[in-house]
């Protein structure tokens, strides 16, 4: 395989995500069910590599989003503002007035304590990006000559929004390769999202496509099985034994069946408590990356802050 | 015209209403779109009237309702619960973890300062009680011999949910007249929830048959011309100037077209500034009502309190 | 022993609870003699099993209990019916503008730090509870046909409040088991209650008698030593080291001593630290529970959680 | 009439106050019914004198009361401390651990909204001051040469406390004017402190007494005609309309009966709405203070302010 | 008068502003000296106009300034994010750990209550742009054609801040000038800043400087007395009583004096209380403006919101 | 060596601390540089010896420090006076409205979080105290017969604050021991403070002299490295791997330099994560101290807790 060769030309984007931003609605240390006061944040797994790359890196990033153009929307923009990511190539859609056309992402979310576990209801439907459409978005304009990016990001979430932003994706993807801009792809398998869309058969589906055009792939074995049909063995049920080579095995298995692959990064997470999570990294080097920094961050950023950074 | 006469016998409930009860999202000195701190209420131009009546008066209220059944849904029912009223009505409607196919509705609501006016957004589209189908409660249960309630009180809004709701409010209506339940029904005109499912003509196509099965109307100017076509003469474009006696003519014509009608009550509000409002109130006593108490709390409901009582 | 039958029929209540419900006033983070700013829950060692099994596990349940009727009094019935449980059957007592006569009972408590243990202050001296008389509540109508309960509990803390209260107590028993209402107690023994009327003296007197009329008794070496005067052998001063082979032996003397006792729960709580606790259980199967839901919810009551479930 | 006279030697305090200090426990913007969080202050009649004189003017101010020695009663020292008043002369009661025999006095405490008024619930019996005693405090070694004040503050809220407290405050009198002390008590009657404990009667028995021994007195005409039974001609039963002449009249007639006193303050506020007051004042000039500034915020202190100064 | 020309071609802001951006530290509804709490804001006088235009106008708008490289350097860029400016022309200095060499700006402000004025205190010694240099921003880069602002701004605090401020206020507008790009200057005369470095005569000598470099200019009377001389008659002491006619008259002889002048705004703003100010406006056309929008925002800047925009 | 001598005779204050108090500026769960809202303590190394004293052991303790006068510095002594340590030795500079000539200090602290250390960010630069010159506190007073204190503190904060400070400690622990009062000293080494007047090199010559007017030293292996030059053999560079009996030599190495030590007291505090320290303690006793209670607590004064005691 061949490395990953950044654009090092003036572009105007360090990267770029698309993706969903949903408002997190977080009640502290209460519950949702019984909190009578929430702080907002903003979320989204896509847009978190922006935000990250902006904030930790001071890299110029930027988000490839819609929104419903209300109160609610314009929140989320102040946040991305806060959050430095360029807000320009937000879509903003006409608002109804009701919600019955279009609508924001909200995320309620609320900690773990003790024996429970950390919990959320989002309340995603209807909402301003899962409703684009190819043609939404001008991509030969964002990834050519006049404005340019030096990475693209997108995931497993975003596709799993609707039938069409698998082909917003799929477009994204296309126009980024063709002016050079290596993409990066995060499985992120979201069995609430796919369900009612056609299950993991669709899902595999779909992602057999899309991963055809990445060259760094994230995912952890749950994704790879879920999204590409491709298992570990001698993995118990509920994940918590991993056996290492087993693991190595499966991601040699990834790397041959998608040769486009240049990098395939994965977390291993083991949640001791609902706030303490160890944290391991198995990284197939099938090259070495030019731009360490900025694959670094990708691979941490599964690891939500539970404050922005 | 006839007295409204109240069932005296042993009902379970001095009144219930029907409609959707949304959480209000407020940023208290904030405004919406730069907030980073919400407190949550419980709000509904119907439910309101049950929760006042419980909380002012003591009576023993119930709201007839539906959610989807996460969280957020579990947040009203706790907040209802507090403001007393009966929940044991309310339809739970199973979750699809993403609100692709049911929701819980929610209102974003600020309060204005100076010049500029209090502002929302309310996020309402596809929740469970907009979806709510004939059938889906069984009025014969709730209003006959086994249960009753001594009071029934829809309104407007309900009715423009969806193509639905009206049918759902007018089983519930023809089965309280049944059981010799007194109906009142809160006109309510919001002109976004009318727009996208056929403006006023379809506002005044399901208003003027449901109003047939009221004994009880509430309404202002505005109500009676967008609901029921019924104009005032001589006010202006902005309802600024209000003659009492055009006032007084429209409100004995609407009496002469629905003969059914024993109460009509109007209220009358002047906003001088954003947080401080007059208030008159003109009722054009038809007969005498038995049950003054819970007519006048019908009466002041228009008056959303900043703070729950 | 024969095992615990619960009513089928009709009741009106699944379970109910009499005791004192007390405001906790909470400093969050801080320590109660610094603090600015208090947190509001309502909670009572009887109550919190009606809030338990009603949040928990949806049953219908009450409390009985009485307040003085002033905005402290409304406050925890306000938060008595966000926790969903009856309070038809609160007592109000006019209050004096002074509380010279009756009170409402307040809980400041605030959590350990480190080494600091969780400390906490209450003031419920002269509460509307505490002053309850024979006669005050008309048991036979609660237990009886026209209304009726699955279940009673009341425990230790409510038999310390005054001498009326044991009496209360008492006659709400044997009420209960006239209406085959099965009754569970918990010990629950407070120093601070019982030192100033009798201490261990008086409360073995007291509880020796009440514990006769029970069905389901809980609590834990300190309790039955203190409250009935069994002891366990080989214990230390400080109950860190707990025999299981004596405890299953005091728990049978209590089992012979009291013959009525169909069920004896236990728990057996280490705290690590501030905020972590172990938790044991040991529960001495003297016959089989047809409810087992209710009874594992009484057996976790002890473990008060930081924010109601 | 002569005039005050100050004692200018080295006196350990510029004014002590003796009364009673409550925690006022305040809901913010909402009810306290209906509240969740609360913020607590300190304050009471007579000790917002000495707060007052502390914080505006920088005078050496301390307060002789009582508190239960529990951590209610140290967050009232914290407050006090803050409040920069000398805690040195506060007697610390031993606690019970439950508040039977002895507490601390809370003060709840809204605002009101609009048409609504203020609102309040104290929650002040078997406070420790209230149990003051004869012989509780040395004021002998307080008003004497080894510490001295230069002024001494007292009310008719605490001669309302209790039997004990009406000879408490006598005690204090005698001794501050033995040693050159001048005295100031604020009439300040309650209605609910005096109902339960001989009514308006009781009142001017003990306060007859009480004004013998003093050199400024304050209270507005109902102080003086509910303390003190002299009354105004041609007031209205709410006190809506005051004629000056009238009122210039009763002051002189209270000078008459009590040749004791030097200046008589009175304060005439009008309450527009909930948050507005309109503040008058008419002073009876019997001599010239030397000591304007004292005076000045005596006569300013009964406008609790809703921030501490 | 020539009218003022905006250059039309792609430039990268529509708006620059050059001053200091301060935290302001915010007590809510508390005074600074007993509050435990704060929030934190951003403002500046010039930069307040650079926010407003981005989030009122949509307008695309930057700040030149610099921080010290520290947290509370970081915070103030983090909320400058969220108001939408451009933060790329921020000069970062190295801190040294103390606050010895360089500084960020803090702002202190409590509103008003009744007859208490508002009032701050504000903490902008040694601040890093109060240090700013000739030299430290390339104002050629910025106003030249790689870059280029449609309107620059700043203003008569920003002079105010230091000797050389002065110097970096003089090449940047003469730079602008040079680049077509019209000049706006805020005279905003601050007696606080101006006492310690000469007073009136610098101020005077400073401001007539600069002023020769404007194209719009900003100032109410007290500004153009104490900042250029030319002064009101008929003008009380505290400018309560302002003559139209006079007022005209002075903006003409300030409009004679310098006759690069296109425009002079000026606002005449009366506060009623602490909270609500009545707003007048004053505006001698001296040709009229091809971009109305912007100079409008410019008119309002002086009104800072209690909440951000 | 001789043992401490404490005057036992009637002396005002317990014990006296000389040093600077600084605003805690408190994110509370936040990030400094994302963070809207914060909290405000005050603190100071010396500081914190008088407030323990005061609140845990109720000892009457004072501090010499110096404020500018403005409402940032009265939100300091409010929260001193909060504290209960005495105010009355505080200077107070006239304030220039902008904190050119003087300032208060402020202290940004952030906690960790995980992995991510605690933070801050000091701003105290040209503050008050720092300017502090040989005069400005009369010792002899302080110390002499007509007040006294029974113990001074101080420490290598205060003496690292600038040129002057060094000679206001000399003064006062001279003036101190001339009187009789024992003098404590804390090394606590800041390098940020050191590094730009003069480095170790400096701290050593400025420590060395002070130390031997000291009768208590508190330190650890690094204050006396870099204070004293005196170091510890075999540790590492982190200080992770302490060897005791190295400890023990180089702390007889100490008093064997300074023979005026009586006591050298040093804490072991090992950082297990950003919230949970373990704490170890290595006393020389060189003598017995006839006041342990005091002595303990300086011991313990090193770790300041997360919330005031």
């Amino acid at each position: 395989m061949c490395p990953i060769i950044m654009r090092s030309e003036g572009c105007r984007w360090d990267s770029l995500s698309l993706g969903e931003v949903m408002l997190r609605i977080d009640p502290g240390e209460s519950r949702i069910h019984t909190a009578r006061h929430f702080n907002v944040w903003e979320g989204g797994g896509e847009y978190n590599v922006a935000r990250g790359l902006r904030r930790c890196f001071g890299l110029r990033t930027g988000i490839v989003t819609a929104f419903a153009d209300n109160p609610v929307g314009r929140l989320a923009e102040d946040l991305i503002l806060q959050g430095g990511v360029d807000t320009s190539l937000i879509r903003w859609v006409p608002y109804d007035g009701v919600g019955r056309t279009v609508r924001n992402g909200l995320n309620f979310t609320e900690r773990g304590f003790g024996v429970r576990a950390a919990a959320g209801c989002s309340d995603r439907g209807h909402t301003a990006i899962s409703q684009a459409q190819q043609g939404d978005f001008n991509w030969e304009e964002i990834f050519g000559p006049q404005n340019g990016a030096r990475w693209f990001h997108t995931g497993g979430i975003f596709a799993a929004l609707s039938e069409s932003t698998v082909l917003v994706a799929a477009d994204a993807m296309d126009a980024a390769r063709k002016h050079g801009t290596p993409v990066s792809y995060d499985l992120n398998y979201r069995d609430s999202l796919w369900k009612s869309i056609g299950g993991k058969v669709r899902a595999q589906e779909v992602n057999r496509e899309l991963v055809r055009k990445v060259d760094l792939l994230l995912g952890n074995e749950e994704d790879f099985s879920a999204m590409l049909g491709i298992t570990l063995e001698g993995v118990s049920e509920d994940f918590a034994d991993l056996p290492v080579e087993s693991y190595e095995r499966m991601l040699r298995e990834v790397a041959a069946a998608y040769p486009n692959l240049k990098v395939i990064a994965t977390t291993l997470r083991t949640a001791h408590t609902a706030s303490r999570n160890a944290w391991g990294s198995l990284r197939t080097r099938l090259c070495t990356s030019p731009n360490a920094r900025l694959i670094f961050w990708i691979a941490l950023e599964a690891a939500i802050p539970l404050h922005p950074v």
